[in-house]
């Protein structure tokens, strides 16, 4: 009985891993589909998001039914509430990857990204893969180490977030409005992805060490 | 024993009832110092968003206490779990009522809100406030028929987040690029605080009724 409780919390971990393998994917796509205005990758970040949501629920109904039965206590106990916390995490950055993608769809056959901040999207989306990424890793192998260096990586978010205010915001802006809302709002996106793979690697920490650090102070 | 365990739970609901009358009184007051542009007030309510976060984290001290002492099953295990995922959102709408402040505060003394759009975040305020007081009223008497009018409120958020992107899209709007920025995070932070709101009230007929209704489709 024991064990297939263990194997059942194991089970969970690796579900939680593949919601990262998932918006991984996605936030990748998603960039990709922003930068080359490629509206049938657009769709397919859109449409695939269903399975992250899906991942979840699925995950909800194997914790509510592990506590139920089995009443765990102590680190299992750790493990299952942040295990709900890191698949709400996830399940958001499902989201936010989506939302690029529409911003992509939405402005298709146009690129919303004006040449001269090309390189900034593709840093952040970068950022945003690595952060995943790790935060994957940290999940399957419980290394605190790891889980703390995304609050370096989702620095160099911030850096970037802020250096794209800067170029929105220069006296050489030629682009208007509308294409300074897109970018905004897509800076908000990646922003959000990062805090998000950090709350999950925050929770890896609390875990293992049963200690909470505080939120990530968002923008 | 078992008195000891529903009075704790009873008190579970009374301080997620408190966080709705906290974070509704910072929406209220980030509101009114973004369009009086008042410094001290934005100030206010950045400072007291700590409270929020402190009472947050007191709710999932007492969670996982109740979890790993009383092994809660059925409907309380459902408003645990509950609590956990209600919290999660409340903290996050105090962060975003904070976020309104700070604009408000980087602005000053300017308003960050140009005369035309001025009824709308009136509008939006109100609104994001009728939310979250019908959120606290949910938790409060677990009343599922109030639950599932958040529904139409959150909608009528979504219309004022369009029409605040038609304003900033017109070909006769002066302000430029910077305002434009501003007013595009303003509204993501109103539409986000209606939407945790909404998913509060779902997880009041969750609790409930055992059902999920699924995740708001946020733009």
């Amino acid at each position: 009985m024991r064990d297939a409780y263990h194997e059942e919390l194991d089970a969970l971990t690796g579900r939680l891993v593949e919601m990262t393998r998932l918006v991984r994917s996605a936030i990748s796509r998603a960039t990709t589909a922003l930068l080359d205005a490629d509206l049938q990758l657009a769709e397919s970040v859109i449409s695939h998001d269903e399975e992250v949501d899906r991942i979840f629920s699925e995950i909800e109904t194997r914790i509510f039914d592990l506590m139920a039965t089995q009443q765990p206590v102590a680190v299992d106990l750790r493990m299952v509430i942040a295990a709900l916390r890191m698949g709400t995490d996830l399940e958001r950055m499902g989201d936010l990857a989506e939302h690029v993608a529409k911003v992509a769809r939405l402005r298709h056959p146009d690129s919303a990204i004006p040449p001269e901040i090309r390189s900034t999207i593709v840093e952040m989306g970068q950022i945003a893969e690595r952060l995943v990424t790790k935060a994957g890793s940290c999940i399957a192998s419980r290394n605190v180490e790891l889980a703390l260096e995304l609050e370096d990586d989702d620095d160099a978010m911030d850096r970037l977030h802020r250096r794209l205010f800067k170029v929105l915001m220069a006296p050489d802006w030629k682009y208007g409005v509308e294409p300074a809302i897109d970018v905004t709002l897509i800076g908000r996106y990646y922003e959000r992805y990062a805090d998000h793979a950090v709350r999950v690697a925050r929770d890896v920490v609390y875990l293992v060490t049963g200690s909470r650090t505080p939120e990530p102070d968002a923008v």
